[in-house]
């Protein structure tokens, strides 16, 4: 016999081990009833993630139960607020045990780390398709916004760029080193969203935003919103060895800049602050390094190692523009 | 030049004409930022329609629009909720603006009528798929949840049963009289969410629940969440006359109480407050219909017009059962 909706629903989703305080009501009524703490502003995003568009037909499960909940969860971590609640939209073509025990378990992984609570969503059959919404707290004035980067600010990037797109680009038939694709892997179907940076970034940084479309596209959108431009000085881009090396033999700054997937945090600081930021990367256990500077006008322009002023910088992932 | 999806967005669905104080970031960050009143909870709700499965391919954009959102609101209205936003996950496999424009005109036609802010969501491409979370706010302690009914509640439904599942038949090739149709039509594409009774209820009704997948299944819920049974009088059933003309004809009771989409209200009250019920049903411009009385132990039966005792009951929707 089939599993019903309503079985599979109890089965691997009722309980992933998370129960918070503020989770009046969870999943099984008509809705979920939730206490948000009193004084706080609710920060809400939702992304939805599409076989054959964010992923591959066959991907591996337990890598998509994380992933779906990591790239929202970067979402609330450029806010600066602290997370609490999920909501997941599973569509799925069949309804496969294996899958959805091995599903859950990589989203339950994630949610216990961050203690973040699945309290409801819905199942439906149709091509393979998810998108979570997360539900954090911040205090009221206190969310990183990308609106307020000002001319001489500081602009930082977390982590290293590029080592997922390099990590697609290898599934591709790009030749990279055996010995770098395993952490490669990880960095595209495991991100790390960066929490813990985010909510100490609150009250120092001006402007941040997460890294999913790639650092040109993404800083586009600070400037953009601030009213501001930008250089990136490209010869200060954290990049690890492989895409480093990638680069260097290329000359093609397309991944770190572009190829999005990154998870990364960009933002920007004022420059009287620089050495709070700096002391922060240990706390924080993830490299902060300084790529470029907030200008005036509206220009985002980048310079190369060897001093070369480069015009047009590469676009980030658009959905509907790059088909 | 294809629309890129940030333009996409900003065009349909940065402005719908809803602005609440309450939202302090809409569209346009990495997260909305939302302030909830003082003192309430939050329910939320998320539902998807995926072509081929909710809807047909082909189906109307406006009524798309007015339906995704009609349905979540439908959750909002069983819990007793004041709705007050929303977010949309897009899933589109082009990016046409005709359809943009009707599907964000629906949308937003029921969104400024029930003052529903859209605040955020994501837009992607592949096959057609809508996924909406509804966020509202009811008082502490008082939200219409379905474990609350006792032996000897009056079972209630708002409207008429069945409806949508005609209007769906007849797409089919049901024959229908030519002057039922549009009416039907307009009861499967846009069902009219019973907010207004879901508030009026709070305080009233022992458990609500609202009928998506048919009464037979969903007053099961209420059943198996509160512990106890029930009986159904099917005479009791209010039934427009195209589908009362259908189950005289055919004996069959299947639409009224298992083809879903109805959107309407069940809900059980104690007996000693049926008068304020029935008093309230010209307050709301809904009919308010007793249809059974909820009984100690577990079992759902129903009676027949006759008084003949029928078994099993047809069971509802079920996405993954029923292929």
């Amino acid at each position: 016999m089939p599993l019903s909706e309503f079985d599979l629903i109890r089965r691997y989703f009722s309980d992933l081990s998370v129960h918070r305080e503020d989770v009046i009501l969870g999943v099984g009524d008509d809705c979920a009833l939730l206490q948000p703490p009193a004084g706080q502003q609710l920060a809400v995003s939702m992304d939805t993630l599409v076989e054959g568009r964010h992923f591959s037909p066959g991907a591996d499960a337990n890598d998509l139960g994380y992933k779906c909940l990591a790239v929202n969860l970067s979402d609330l971590a450029a806010m600066g607020a602290e997370p609490a609640w999920a909501t997941l939209g599973l569509t799925l073509p069949v309804a496969d045990e294996h899958w959805l025990a091995a599903f859950a378990g990589g989203f339950a992984a994630l949610a216990a780390a961050q203690k973040v609570q699945l309290v409801g969503g819905d199942t439906t059959r149709g091509p393979l398709s998810i998108t979570v919404q997360v539900h954090g707290f911040v205090t009221p004035g206190e969310a990183l916004r990308r609106d307020g980067a000002r001319p001489g600010d500081l602009v930082y990037v977390s982590g290293t760029l590029g080592d997922a797109g390099l990590a697609l680009r290898a599934g591709q038939g790009l030749g990279v080193a055996d010995e770098h694709l395993p952490w490669l892997l990880k960095r595209l179907h495991r991100p790390t969203p960066r929490l813990a940076l985010g909510q100490r970034l609150v009250g120092l940084a001006s402007a941040a935003i997460d890294l999913s479309d790639g650092l040109g596209s993404d800083l586009r959108h600070i400037c953009e919103a601030s009213g501001v431009g930008a250089v990136l000085e490209l010869g200060d881009l954290p990049l690890s060895p492989a895409v480093a090396t990638h680069v260097s033999e290329t000359g093609d700054w397309t991944l770190p800049l572009a190829a999005g997937d990154d998870y990364e945090l960009c933002f920007t600081v004022p420059p009287h602050r620089q050495a709070e930021v700096e002391g922060l990367a240990s706390r924080v256990s993830c490299p902060l390094t300084r790529v470029g500077m907030i200008e005036r006008g509206s220009k985002l322009h980048a310079v190369l190692p060897d001093g070369q002023q480069i015009g047009g910088m590469p676009d980030g992932y658009d959905h509907f523009a790059h088909t």
